[in-house]
């Protein structure tokens, strides 16, 4: 068996739907979808996602940093680990599905091995993850970092917005904060961990597809550029004698634009803050900064261009008679997704006559944070309006059948051609 | 006689710089120089200025708005009035010579006038306006603009930040508020307005110039100018998929740059105030409003200017996908200096070995509101660094002698030519 009958795909496709639905009312915020690491609507979620786990065969438990897990065991007692999952927090005001759909996707997933008595040579384990949006505490990942034995104790000195430090809310909760270090995992025990998310970017849509298989998660840089020059008088200085820090800035946000537009292999850089001061309608701007997030799936690629980035900035200030001051505010490498599980993945695209478009990930996900233990592969969803982060967040039930039914084929596959080695 | 003593000038000079320095004592605002309309300091300033203008052989009075006057008078008591003035109030934490400088050479002149016996054929009257800057209420050059019938009622209704309305201010002050339309002139009186100023741009300080002659005061337009696109992930969205307001309002900002720059009558363009939202380093920006201030000394120039502008700002609006919204939210005529003032300015200047090169202003000044009841004629003295309205504002003494001798100079050839018709 490789491919799912096309009614049960439905079936289970629509539950887990539902269940987000369901899930989105286990909210700490009046009329939206909020719901934080720790919170006691973590926990509510967790007990309800444990409960539709033992209800699918699977043996449960919540591991020692707050992520659920569940697991259809392996007749085979000396199996591997193949983990499937996403997250289970959210934003404030947030959607229904960025990463809650792709756990209860591999719950689904597990569910039909069950129904279908499947003889798998590898435990499937589904976790979804407590804290990967970063929301409360000022530091994002926390659940699968823990996982890949990343988790820093300095983290438990953090304070979220109420003045209460996360070894308080992981005592709050139930968990001891000396402990989280045993939620991370033995890599030789793993084979794998995958994740379907919604996209959160319009590229399946502009080309009219349902799935995506993700190639590498992109490695982003920030930074905050400041062009410094001369305030003066709108009305009394001439334009060729002055020093506007904006038009500076101006000519740089374009030629971020261009240079980003120009790169080959889908490099983004936007600008989406600027500050002139003094900031008057008749007074020329003598200090703009910009920010600058970068981004690209290839590390070289993210160097080249904010390398390309600042000599452009560089000669703007020379040639505008401006000084330059360029502070970095964040950096991540980029993470690759592994080319067997994008092979495996793409050909139960084809099994199911569904195209298997390859694109990068623009945003980080939990694959990046397990990536140092295990292989890692994204399947992507597409979204309407490439809207997430809002309540207008959206999927289209027929690509969630469509890709339920490749991760079940993916399933097949893996336990069928032995890539577990 | 058409030139002064070079002693005599330096000394005059001198007293109208330590006058400058005695006015900046009298300020509501401890540590810096600020005095506004109507204020307890307007009135202090009036009786020290009425005082000097006393000790020069001058008659003087306070008009019904508040402005302060003095009059060396003719034999000939059907003479023609010669106005020779600028204001006496300033900006919060202002400098000490903008407006005040103008006032206290015209004292000087008349001082000269009337220590030399001068037979003058018109009445000297100098005039020190009560609001140049419009600090205190929402509207600027009340002194003025009173003195051309111009006085709005309405404006009676302003409060101002301490919720006093410009009518109970007047009372407060000693003045009738329903006698202040009484403060305007008859133009068949009036010969001329003349005002001499401080520039408050750096062009004389380029070309190495102390004394300039002004052509015109500049007209201005401002308007706020909004592109609309789309919001969106700065991860996920590619290049090609974007709809940046900030990119096209970038494009916008450096085509303003490009179109004044070219501009070939000293035409000049600002954005000053730009506003990306919603205004995260992450995400691209939905909606960016930039504000434009252009300036330019013919009409014509102006209006074809910001009909460029505008044309560009649709192009770009068009090409980008973007919507665009333009408000007015400031409009000012040009005004046109006298030409035969200007030729005598120049002449005056040529007598004291001067260059007179022409220049325009960019900023507004009294001169623009006297202008609909008689002819005008402004010298610009050189600003130091272009600096104005900031503490740092400056002249040099030896301009400030230059700019008393080429008016004394002017003030004979007035009296000597018969301007006067």
């Amino acid at each position: 068996m490789t491919t799912l009958d096309s009614t049960l795909a439905k079936t289970h496709a629509s539950r887990a739907l539902l269940r987000c639905k369901t899930l989105s009312a286990i909210s700490q915020m009046q009329g939206g979808i909020h719901r934080e690491y720790l919170s006691k609507e973590h926990k509510e979620c967790n007990e309800t996602v444990s409960q539709w786990m033992s209800d699918a065969g699977m043996q449960t438990w919540q591991d020692e940093v707050g992520n659920q897990w569940g697991r259809l065991r392996s007749s085979n007692s000396k199996a591997k680990r193949l983990i499937i999952g996403s997250h289970l927090d959210t934003v404030p005001n947030a959607g229904a599905y960025d990463g809650i759909l792709g756990v209860l996707l591999g719950l689904e997933i597990a569910a039909l091995a069950h129904h279908l008595k499947l003889d798998l040579p590898f435990h499937l384990d589904v976790v979804g993850f407590c804290d990967e949006e970063g929301t409360r505490f000022a530091t994002t990942l926390i659940g699968s970092k823990a996982l890949a034995n990343n988790f820093d104790p300095a983290w438990l000195n953090i304070p979220d917005s109420q003045e209460i430090t996360m070894h308080q809310a992981l005592l709050d909760f139930g968990l001891d904060p000396s402990d989280v270090a045993n939620a991370g995992l033995n890599p030789s025990d793993i084979l794998a961990y995958w994740e379907t998310h919604i996209e959160q970017g319009p590229v399946l849509e502009s080309i009219d597809q349902a799935l995506g298989v993700v190639t590498a998660i992109a490695g982003a840089k920030r930074a905050m550029i400041t062009l410094i020059g001369q305030s003066g008088h709108a009305g009394t200085t001439p334009m060729n004698l002055r020093q506007d820090s904006l038009t500076g800035s101006a000519e740089l946000v374009l030629e971020i634009e261009k240079l980003a537009s120009k790169a080959e292999n889908g490099e983004v850089a936007t600008v989406g803050q600027i500050f002139a001061r003094p900031g008057a309608t008749n007074v020329i701007a003598g200090k703009t900064t910009v920010s600058l997030d970068a981004r690209a799936q290839h590390d070289d690629d993210l160097d080249n261009l904010i390398n390309e980035i600042r000599s452009r900035a560089e000669l703007i200030a020379q040639k505008r008679n401006l000084s330059l001051d360029w502070q970095w505010t964040h950096a991540a490498q980029a993470v690759q997704c592994d080319s067997d599980i994008q092979a495996l993945f793409t050909e139960a695209c084809r099994l199911n006559n569904e195209s298997s478009p390859s694109l990068a990930s623009g945003a980080g996900h939990d694959a990046m944070a397990t990536a140092p233990i295990c292989p890692i592969g994204m399947l992507f969803i597409r979204s309407p309006g490439g809207i997430s982060h809002h309540p207008a967040e959206a999927v289209i039930d027929d690509d969630v059948t469509k890709s339920l039914s490749v991760m079940f084929s993916a399933l097949c596959l893996q336990a069928k051609n032995g890539l577990n080695g």
